[in-house]
């Protein structure tokens, strides 16, 4: 049991909780709570750590999980010092980075089957080949944890492919930004790129229609069908795109707003343009 | 000019900033930054503080509006404290709280003229009578003031009447709330409510149809038509609705969701009711 806050494990969790350099390093980043432990893939789990007030009750419901990994138990007071977190639910655990490429993504899309939970009827995503018609969501530097995880969690709900990123976003691997994701950042592959147009130019090559969202667009995005396979393009919270950036998209989309609003909160414009998408698939909108 | 950090003031802004029952007991509230301060209706101003740095440049800019309110200069180190933001741009407003009643909103919708900005065309939300077919949003109890304040902006940009907040919901004068409204805090009306039940009641009576967003519920969102008078009811983060707060309701709708996602975001869920019933809305979709 670790009992010390001098243990070179317990350092080593602060600085990978705290220090994007420190979790790019050594390959790994820190999930909290019993949730971000329960729906981890096992292979990906690089270790684990209980405080000793939890570990007989998450033996008793996690036994054959924890059984397969690392797992060390930590005094309570140590282990709350390890938290990021205000009420600490007594498990903590480091995951494997994901190392995900964008050709992977592009030419891995599987025709798997998309039927609607709801009603029972299958989804129109398929394309003549049968293979799945893509949905992707680009984001050029989001700054807030939160905005990020929000848009990972919203992009599993509607089925997305992954969500593109340039180098200058927010870390997918921030605290916050995991706590956001609610697990999310398990399932949605994503990836970092350096250059935002590049990626763009690479998704048009593959046949997907690239949408930009831009206050001065003349069309609105629900004048788009985006049954085909579409990706949107998302500015930062308090600037929007680069004209530059959005310049590299098909098309230029923009969301209406009444009132003094000036801009929406970029997890709900990404959500606007999500759930239009799906919505139409679900209907099999052409 | 305010010098020292003992200095009655500073004390009351900080209390302000950090008690809600501190700022009900005064009827105002703290927001803080230009943009803020800019949008705040001049006769809601109780009171500005600006830091001695910036006094020079936001009279310049400011100095009409400024002349109109009381006005105070504060040392700039005491001002860095006064401050609940990391980086502070020097000027701090202290603003009337609101005091809307339900029946007062009910009866005060005018119609008011709605027009696409983008396409022109006028919006079909008036009723037979020539007034405007509302809609609402009711909460439940919802937790994190980055969510309240989101769901006020995304409010204000479909034209939303108000919304209406069950008492165990987050402050909506808690600072990070007011951040997150940027700035519909000032134009969208709102209402905390003791009996959510009551007003459910009270909504219906006036002929709007509510809609309750349940996991559980058959129909879909987007089955449902929102272009006569109608409110939203989304639950809290974790639990979602009360099972008797639904039970409440005309109709009960889901959000569809693919993988393993077990809810949305509430301010996702939020912007994707709001904006099914604004498309609709501006579609003229019966």
């Amino acid at each position: 049991m670790i009992t010390s806050f001098s243990n070179r494990s317990v350092r080593e969790v602060v600085q990978l909780t705290q220090k994007a350099k420190v979790r790019n390093r050594q390959g790994v980043f820190v999930v909290e709570g019993v949730k971000m432990f329960a729906e981890a893939p096992t292979e990906k789990i690089e270790r684990v750590y209980l405080a000793k007030r939890a570990e007989k009750e998450l033996r008793e419901v996690y036994g054959k999980k924890l059984d397969k990994v690392f797992c060390e138990i930590v005094a309570d007071d140590i282990f709350d010092k390890m938290s990021d977190t205000k009420t600490p639910q007594g498990i903590l655990t480091l995951v494997k980075q994901y190392q995900y490429r964008l050709e992977d993504l592009l030419s891995s899309v599987q025709a798997r089957k998309c039927v609607d939970k709801h009603t029972g009827r299958s989804i129109s995503i398929m394309g003549e080949t049968g293979r799945k018609k893509q949905l992707y969501l680009l984001v050029e530097d989001i700054q807030d944890p939160g905005n990020l995880g929000t848009i990972f969690r919203t992009g599993e709900a509607v089925g997305a492919d992954g969500i593109l990123m340039s180098s200058h976003t927010v870390d997918i691997y921030n605290p916050k930004t995991i706590r956001s994701t609610m697990g999310s950042v398990y399932r949605v592959p994503f990836v970092y790129t350096e250059d935002i147009c590049g990626t763009v130019r690479e998704l048009q090559k593959n046949n997907i229609c690239v949408y930009a969202a831009d206050l001065q667009a003349e069309k609105c995005y629900d004048e788009c069908d985006y049954s085909g396979a579409s990706a949107f393009l998302i500015g930062n919270e308090g600037n929007g795109l680069r004209q530059e950036t959005a310049a590299c998209a098909d098309v230029k989309i923009c969301i209406p707003m009444e009132g003094s609003v000036e801009s929406l909160n970029a997890a709900v414009a990404s959500t606007v343009l999500f759930y239009e998408a799906y919505r139409q698939r679900r209907h099999g909108q052409q």
